[in-house]
Parts: C-alpha cells; structure tokens; sequence
C-alpha cells in the first residue's frame, strides 16, 4: 500500500495548495486526535450537515447514531458524503489585519458509509470506540444488549479520497511590514481535559 | 424584538427534542465562543463542507475567505448554506457502552450568505473579527490595503432560521446498571490559551 492517497480532482487541495498533504500518516494522526467530524449531505436538493463523534480503524473512519435520525438515514442509504475533521492550534497574530491567520489540521474525506452488520465487526468498532474516549473503557462497562444494538447504526467509509491541509508556524507579514510596533506571533490553542466529575446520581 | 427564533421545519430539533434551545442567548453564546464552523454546500449536486472561522455581530453570522475560493464562489453567489457550530465540552462515561455520550454546545443556522461591499460596513466587521481573535486587536495592527481588500471576501447570514442542541451534566445509565462496579462521570474538555509564542522570523 502506498504512504499516501492518490490525489483526486476532488480532493487535491486549490487553495494554498503548499497547504495540502495526502500522506497516510497527516490523515491518521488529524483524524485520531479529533473527536468530532462534520459530515455533508444533500438531502432533497438541500446542503444539511450533522456534526458526530468518528474514530478510525485502518483505513476506515467510523461514525455511529441513532438509526432513526433523520440525517443518518440518508447516510443509511448510501447518500455520498463530504466529511471534514478540523483542529484548531492557534491563534495567528501578524502585524497586519490582512495576514492574520489560525494554526490548523484538517482532514476531508468524500465517499459513502456502509453500515456495520456483522456482530463481531460490530463490537470491535465499538471497542475502538469506547478507548478512543477512554482507553480500556471497553473492558470495563456493560455491552450493549440486543435492544441497544437495534437502536444504534456504526457506519463505515473506506478512506480512499482524502486529503489533509494544515498551516502551521509564525505568521507571514509583509515585508515593510516587520518594522511596525505590534508583537507578531502565535497564541496556541488546545483541548485539554480537566479533572473528570464523579456522576453524583444515587442509585434509582 | 423576541427573545427566541421562529422554530421552522427546517430548524426544529427532532431527535432527542429535549436538547434544543432556540433562544438567542443560548445561540449567541455558542457561537461567540466557537471560532470555526463548518458551511455546508450543494455544489454541483453533491456535498461539500468549508471549515472557517466566524464571528457574530448582533443578529449576523460572519465569514469571510479569499475570493477565488472555489466553495466560497458558490456562498457569494448565494447558495443556500448549512452552517454548524459545534463545542465540546466533556466525555460523558456511562457504567454501559451504550450510554456513553459527549457533553456538547452546538448551533445550526440556515441560509444564504450576503457578501458586504460598503467600506464602512467593511471595517467594522474587520474590527469584529480581530477583536474576537484578540481584543483591541484592530487598532494595534497595519489595516488592510486596497488590494488586500480586493482579495477577500466578508459574507453575512441573518440569524432567522436557528436551532441549538446541548447536553450537559452526568450520564443517564439505566437504573439497573447504578450498581456496577464501574466509574461514571463526565471528563471536561476544554479549548485553553498557551503562552504566546512571539514570532521569531528576523526583519527580512
């Protein structure tokens, strides 16, 4: 298998395009590290988006819901899909208005799910799930019983067209611009995880 | 002036009802905390996503990109947009699988954008933007140039068609599952400030 995806006109990045990367590994480590994805659909004519949790496996991202929602269905039925995966790192702070700017890893994957039938496919996903929100999570709670099961679809898209686009670093101002009195630089931004709350229910 | 949006078909929460909230607090906040959202499009028939940052002024959701942007065409020539904004605040670890949740704030608004071509108009939304990325920023730095202007697009939404979904607090187990000898709860995450890194390029 090749280090990096095969580059689409759908996929390669116009933009700034010294901004795109298309390598296994960019995509994997944006789309481990996020936790929630934006997923594109036209639904009836219509742009509508439904941002959820997705985790990967190989070369395939994952994202579950309620089977009955409205927007999964569509996704159920094999709706193409445009799925975006954004991390912020900073803020960009340049000398001029103009060159403002954020840090950013992002990753955009277009295809179709197929949904997870097979029961053993089906609990391996959710494992991979569970210790992405928590490692070793899986082998500590309850799995889903036959009702759950039924209320839940995991949908599968194989990673084939994808790309990433990242900037990262100072900012780029002009060059008359270097001598003006304004502090130039980057504010970094992070997801952090605080100190985990107890549920404080008592027992029904 | 209400202190709610209209609940249209379009921007009712249907899955899950209890979580929607249409009051403009509740909406403003969200999206004044978030910095990017992602703009859903039909283009061509198919779905497309533009993550970008945003910002608010009264009852207007901003954007702005370069105007050569292939999606950013399809938003100036008013296509009708999906735009979501979406903060998480927490992993929510339930003594099942199937409970397992995530904490969140998020804000779906539908419309056209409108491109703003007054000079005026312009700059105080300039001025917004920088300020949401750091206060004061506008009058500190160098204000955009003709041609800099030329190269960007801003574009405003009215806030009419508006819908927010949150989840908060512990999970919600099923009450025979209290007494699992599991720990429940929720772990916050949370966007923080690093230090500033100042910017180390030399004067070119």
């Amino acid at each position: 298998m090749s280090d990096s995806y095969s580059i689409t006109e759908t996929t390669r990045v116009k933009r700034l395009a010294k901004r795109g990367a298309y390598d296994r590994d960019t995509v994997h480590a944006i789309l481990d590290e996020a936790m929630v994805c934006h997923v594109a659909l036209v639904v009836d004519g219509r742009p509508r988006v439904l941002p959820t949790l997705h985790w990967r496996m190989g070369e395939r991202l994952f994202i579950h819901g309620n089977s009955k929602n409205g927007l999964f269905q569509a996704i159920r039925q094999g709706a193409e899909a445009s799925v975006a995966v954004t991390l912020i790192d900073g803020w960009v702070l340049a000398r001029s208005a103009f060159h403002h700017s954020v840090n950013y890893r992002s990753v955009m994957v277009v295809g179709r799910f197929e949904e997870i039938t097979d029961p053993d496919e089906l609990f391996v996903a959710y494992e991979a799930m569970m210790d992405k929100m928590h490692p070793g999570r899986w082998d500590q709670v309850r799995w889903p019983n036959e009702v759950e099961l039924k209320q839940t679809s995991v949908m599968a898209m194989d990673l084939v067209e994808v790309s990433a686009k990242t900037r990262s670093g100072p900012p780029g101002d002009e060059p008359e611009d270097y001598d003006l009195p304004v502090w130039a630089g980057v504010v970094p931004l992070k997801l952090v995880r605080g100190e985990p709350i107890p549920d404080p229910t008592p027992h029904p």
